[in-house]
C-alpha cells in the first residue's frame, strides 16, 4: 500500500507517524512546499519574543530523521494536480514535473492566510506569518523597525504583538470587531486582557477596520477607517487563514461551507482520499452543526483517527469544542465551548455568570486573582466556559472540556470532589465557586 | 429553629455560615473546644516552614465576624454530654456547665491525633499538630532544636519535614510503610518523592517503626526497629487521626468501622442528629463500600449539602474518590481513586501504565518533566491517576477526578480535546499520553 500525503504541517506529518506506528511495511510519501517539516507554527511567537532563542530550538526532526522511519519526504514540491481516477498526484519541484501513484491520499493542505481587502497590503513591509520562513523574515525586518501593526487580534495576532512589544517596538494591535479574541472570549473577558495588553504597553485599537496602508514602496503608516493614520514601519496581517481547497476540488471531493467535507473517519467523499487539519470542517460537539477548528491538537488528534482508518481499525474523530489557550506576559488566557453571543445566535437562551476568585489559597504568597465566567444554556447545561489568570487557566480548561463533552450542568459540577492544598488553589476551587454561582440563577 | 454544632473546624463552621446563606431566621450556636475558628489547618505546616508569615495570616475570620452574621459561637468550651431523647446538649467552659436544648444537632467532632504505641512518648519535646496552638508551640520548639524527627509520611508528615528542613533542621521523616504517602501512591511514584526529599537533605526511613523514644524528660533521640538510633530535638507524630465518637455513641448514633454513619443527606441514625468532617465515614465512588475522607475539602463539601438537608432543600453528597494534591518545594504531587495495591486488595486486576512527560512544549524554556501514572480496571475503566511535577500537576488531578466520576475509560479519554499552548502544555497532553500508553495494554 502506498499511501501519498500532501502537507508537511501538524496534521500531514502526524498522520505518516502515527501510520508508521500502526503499520511497518507500507509505503508513506510527504509532499510539502515548505523545507522544514515537524516544527511547531504555534511556537514562532514565543521565538519572536525572544523566550525560544531560535527558529531551530522549534525544529523537532528533520526530513532524514524521518527516512531512518522509513517516510519519505519531499520538501519544497508543489502538487499542482489530483487524479482520483487514475489515483495519480503530480508535483513539481524548481525544474521538473513528476506524477506518481497512490493508493490512499491524504490531503492535509492546511491554510493559507487570509488577505483583507486593504489598499497597500502589497507593500513592502507587511507580513504574514504561515511558516519559519515568514518567522525570520519578520525577525530581520524587527531589527530595523521601530513601530509596528498587527492586525488582526486572535491568539495568534495577540501573541506577535506581545513579542513585537517585547523587542522594543511602538505596537498597534488592531482589531476589526470591538473586541479582541472575538471567537474564543466575551467582550467582559476580553476586555480584561485589553488592559493588560495596555498596561503592558501595546496600543490597542477596537471596531475599526485599516482601510489603506500607505507607504512609497515600503509601508509607513496605516490608515483606520479612513480617518486615523497610525505609524508602522512594518505590519503583519494575522487575520486567520482559509482552507486551501484547489486540489480537493480537482479530486472531486465534496467541499462545505469553508473546507473539505469529511466523516469521522476522515474520508472525503472520494474513495480512498482522506483529509485532516485547516484544510477540512468539523462537526461541533453541543449542536453538531458544521465548524472549522484551524487547531494544532485537533490537526493531531485527526491524523490518529485517520491513520487507524487507512489501517482498517476501529476510528472515530469526536466532535469539537475549539478547547483553547494561550499565555501573553504573565497572563494565560483560555476558553471552551461557546462564546455567549454565539449562544445567542443560535437561539440559545444563555444564563451566564463571572466570578473572580483567587489561584491559591487567600493567604498564600502570590495568589493572583482568576477572572472566570461559565455559561449554561436554559437548562443549567454547561456549554462554555472562559478563564483568565496568571497561572493554571490551562487545566482548568481542560476539566471544563470534559464537562462539557459529558453534557453535565452547573448543578452536576457544583458537587464534584476537587484536590485542593493551600499553595495551589483555593478550598472551594474557582471553578466550583463559579458553577455554584451560575446555579443560583436557576432557583 | 435552633441548630446546634459542635466543632469549630472546617465541617462545623461551613455548615453553620451555609446554613446562615440558606436561612436568615434560625438560631445557630457553633461550640468550640479552640480560642481560634475558620482558619485553615492545612496551612500549618506553610507558616512553619516561613512561606506564610504568621499564623495570624490564616485566621479567616474571628468569632466576632460571625457574630454580626448572627452565628453565635462559643470557644473553649468541652462538649461533655448530648441527651438525644430530651435533645439537649451540656457542655463546660472553665468554670461552669450549661444545657442547653437543640432542635437540630451537628457533630462535627473531627479527629484525634492517633498517637502510635511506642515507649517514651510523653517525653517533653513530642508534639502532635492539630490546631494553631500545637503549631505555635513546634515554632517555638524549633528556634532551640537542632534536629527533629517526622514520623508518618502522609501529606502533613511530608510537608511537615519539609518546613523543619527549611528551619534549619536535620530532619528525619519515618513511616512504618516502605513507602511514603502509601494511601495514594503507588512505590515507584512515591519514590520519585523520596528522591527530591533527600535531594533537599531530608534523611527518609522507611519500614521501619519508631518503637522507643529515648531521653531524660525531654527527647533526645529514638530507637527505630529496636536497633538503630537516631538523634532528635523534637519529635512530630503525624500518624493521622481517628475519628472523635464519644458524643456520637452518647447520643446513640450508629457508627461504623472507623466513624460515625450518615446517609448521603448527612443524617445520624438518630433523628435531628447529623454530622460531618472527620468524624463520619464516606461512600467510595469506585465499589460503594464505606471509606473516610478526612479532606478538608471533604468537610466543606459535606456541609454544603447538610444546610440543604437542614433547610429541607433537595440535598445529596456524593461518593468520594479521595483526590489530593500537596507541594513540597518545587515538587508538586497529587491522585485520585485507587492505587495499584488497593485496587488489587480490592480484587480488580489493574492494567497500569506510567509515563514521563513535559509540562511544556520540549523546546519552551523551563519545561519540567511530568510523571504520570495510569490505573485502569480490566475493562479498561479509569480508577486512579497519579501525577508529580513542579507544576500544574492540581488540575489535571481535577480532570481526572471527572473522568473517573463519569466511568470514563481510557479509551474515551484518549480522544478527548485538551488545550494546547507551548508555554502551558505538550501538542498532546501528557495525560492524553498515558491514557494512550495504558490502552496499547488492551490490543
Amino acid at each position: 500500500m502506498k499511501v501519498v500525503i500532501v502537507g508537511g504541517g501538524a496534521g500531514g506529518i502526524s498522520t505518516a507517524s502515527n501510520l508508521r506506528k500502526m503499520d511497518k511495511n507500507c509505503e508513506i510519501v510527504v509532499l510539502t512546499r515548505d523545507d522544514k517539516v515537524a516544527y511547531s507554527p504555534c511556537a514562532i511567537p514565543y521565538v519572536l519574543s525572544g523566550t525560544i532563542k531560535s527558529f531551530d530550538d522549534i525544529v523537532m526532526r528533520t526530513p532524514e530523521d524521518y527516512k531512518k522511519k522509513d517516510i519519505d519526504i519531499i520538501t519544497e514540491v508543489e502538487v499542482t494536480a489530483v487524479d482520483s481516477g487514475k489515483k495519480t498526484v503530480t508535483y513539481e519541484s524548481k525544474s521538473k514535473s513528476k506524477t506518481i501513484k497512490y493508493d490512499k491520499l491524504v490531503l492535509a493542505t492546511g491554510g493559507n492566510p487570509f488577505v483583507p481587502p486593504m489598499e497597500g497590503v502589497d507593500l513592502e513591509g507587511v507580513y504574514q506569518i504561515r511558516n519559519i520562513d515568514d518567522g525570520i523574515k519578520v525577525q530581520e525586518a524587527i531589527k530595523d523597525a521601530k513601530s509596528a501593526i498587527v492586525t488582526g487580534a486572535g491568539l495568534i495576532g495577540i501573541e506577535i504583538a506581545f513579542a513585537l512589544m517585547k523587542q522594543g517596538l511602538n505596537v498597534t494591535l488592531s482589531e476589526m470587531m470591538p473586541q479582541i479574541v472575538p471567537r474564543s472570549l466575551d467582550k467582559d473577558m476580553s476586555d480584561i486582557l485589553v488592559k493588560y495588553l495596555e498596561m503592558e504597553g501595546i496600543n490597542v485599537v477596537l471596531g475599526k477596520p485599516i482601510t489603506k496602508l500607505i507607504g512609497d514602496k515600503k509601508v509607513e503608516k496605516a490608515c483606520f477607517d479612513d480617518e486615523e493614520l497610525i505609524d508602522a514601519d512594518m505590519v503583519i496581517l494575522a487575520t486567520g487563514v482559509r482552507a486551501e481547497l484547489d486540489l480537493a476540488r480537482m479530486a472531486g471531493c465534496e467541499i462545505g461551507r469553508w473546507a473539505i467535507l469529511v466523516n469521522d473517519r476522515m474520508e472525503t467523499s472520494v474513495e480512498d482520499i482522506y483529509a485532516v487539519g485547516d484544510c477540512v470542517e468539523s462537526k461541533d460537539l453541543i449542536l453538531g452543526f458544521n465548524t472549522i477548528s484551524q487547531l494544532g491538537t485537533t490537526a493531531v488528534r485527526e491524523s490518529k483517527t485517520l491513520a487507524r482508518t487507512i489501517c482498517n481499525k476501529k476510528s472515530k474523530f469526536n466532535p469539537v469544542l475549539n478547547s483553547m489557550v494561550s499565555k501573553v506576559g504573565k497572563l494565560e488566557f483560555g476558553a471552551v465551548g461557546y462564546t455567549t453571543s454565539f449562544a445567542q445566535q443560535n437561539r440559545i437562551r444563555p444564563v451566564v455568570q463571572k466570578v473572580e476568585a483567587l489561584t491559591r489559597a487567600r493567604y498564600y504568597p502570590n495568589a493572583k486573582p482568576m477572572d472566570i465566567k461559565i455559561i449554561c444554556d436554559g437548562n443549567g447545561t454547561i456549554i462554555g466556559c472562559q478563564i483568565i489568570a496568571e497561572e493554571r487557566v490551562a487545566e482548568r480548561i481542560d476539566t471544563m472540556t470534559l464537562a462539557i463533552t459529558e453534557g453535565l450542568t452547573c448543578f452536576d459540577l457544583s458537587n464534584m470532589e476537587f484536590a485542593y492544598a493551600p499553595p495551589v488553589s483555593m478550598v472551594t476551587d474557582p471553578l466550583i465557586l463559579a458553577v455554584e454561582e451560575v446555579s443560583k440563577k436557576f432557583n
